[in-house]
């Protein structure tokens, strides 16, 4: 499995994906689930993914050879919109190429693959989609400053406890990683090394992507300051609820 | 869906479920999913259950009605394991009675169920059982002091975060009750009242199961308590991850 999760907020995006694919148990490998397509000072566009591999990375360097080869492509639509609706394209035409090709009921393998697709055009506000196996998507508004794909419910309610529109981009990576962290240590199927970055708005190239591993100091003091918090917390909340 | 958890710490057990059941959002009620059944002062069983409510609720009558027809029946049975596999048995029976009478493809309906059976019978330490929808089962140990169906990953994190098996009662039911709430919070198929049992060992009989819902005092306090102590946990660790 996976899981990627991408805020949009006031100030710009922040994203963070980690590298493990399995199939099975036995089958453990790193790849990066993050990926940028450029025109540095006109437009960034971010792609992550979680789901089936093959798929992905077919979808992914579908895109980068629209890129030479066709005339519509990530880095000439107007909108980020239209953006989305070719990533949407792409994966529909994977699914369906090897769907066919095995010509029957896909031997048990799941196709399917989700994509967080954000960035920024020149002229337009940083825009986040989340583009569904299927080829449609919805778009991250004011209320709703946040999606998540692949392993999403462990880290979900640090979320939904912390985060809102208004919250400052530092702020918003460190809740990212948090909600990462919980993830990290209740499902074996997603792990290090993460993939981080912090768009920050007009921006309008590459920000550089963060690597984070066991040996990133600063993200292990997160982990050991967030983990001690919790039970120091748990510890000194009242026995509301005790025994009668 | 559903939530239910249950942990076996070295003084007892504790048990929390929620009550929403649904299929699809239109048809939601109220279901009790802790289910107890007695001879005071020799045998407690505490039943809780996820999935199908056809199907619990079949087992569950069986269960009971096995009391005044069967030869062996859970009130019987030397211990708690012969429980479980008697649990387990009854499981296999029911979905194997509606799946035949559907004759094909179960017209995409979902017949499984997991159970947690835990109690204590006298002369042995009280137990937890995980009983799978196949009717095999697994028990809880000191090593993993808790076991959870139904909609489990929102709140896994806090349990794998404060849990051990050494944890006091009241402390448990208090990290049962706050993994509960990050569940109603980000998940709307899970909903209150919620059913709790404390079990102290060797009472050796129903200690009773609290209701507790939006009116219950104690609850709330500790709802909010937590969900604001989170947020200053959260503005009060350093950024350490600061974009660079």
């Amino acid at each position: 499995m996976t899981y990627c999760v991408a805020l949009k907020v006031r100030d710009g995006l922040v994203l963070t994906s980690d590298s493990r694919t399995n199939a099975g148990v036995d089958h453990i490998a790193s790849f990066r689930k993050l990926h940028v397509l450029e025109i540095p000072g006109e437009r960034v566009i971010f792609i992550q993914s979680a789901g089936n591999l093959a798929t992905t990375q077919s979808v992914i360097s579908l895109l980068q050879h629209q890129i030479k080869s066709s005339e519509r492509h990530a880095l000439n639509v107007p909108t980020l919109f239209d953006v989305a609706e070719l990533v949407g394209k792409t994966i529909r035409e994977v699914i369906q190429r090897d769907s066919y090709q095995n010509q029957g009921p896909n031997q048990g393998v799941d196709f399917s693959c989700n994509m967080l697709v954000s960035g920024q055009i020149k002229g337009d506000e940083p825009r986040l989609y989340h583009v569904y196996p299927q080829g449609n998507f919805i778009e991250a508004c004011e209320d709703t400053p946040y999606f998540q794909i692949g392993e999403s419910k462990y880290g979900k309610p640090i979320l939904d406890r912390v985060v809102t529109f208004s919250t400052g981009l530092d702020k918003a990576l460190q809740c990212a990683l948090i909600s990462m962290d919980s993830t990290l240590r209740s499902n074996l199927s997603v792990g290090m090394p993460l993939d981080l970055i912090t768009y920050e708005e007009g921006l309008l190239e590459n920000p550089g992507i963060r690597r984070v591993d066991e040996t990133t100091e600063p993200f292990m003091k997160l982990r050991s300051a967030w983990s001690e918090g919790i039970r120091a917390l748990f510890d000194s909340i009242p026995l509301y609820m005790k025994g009668e």
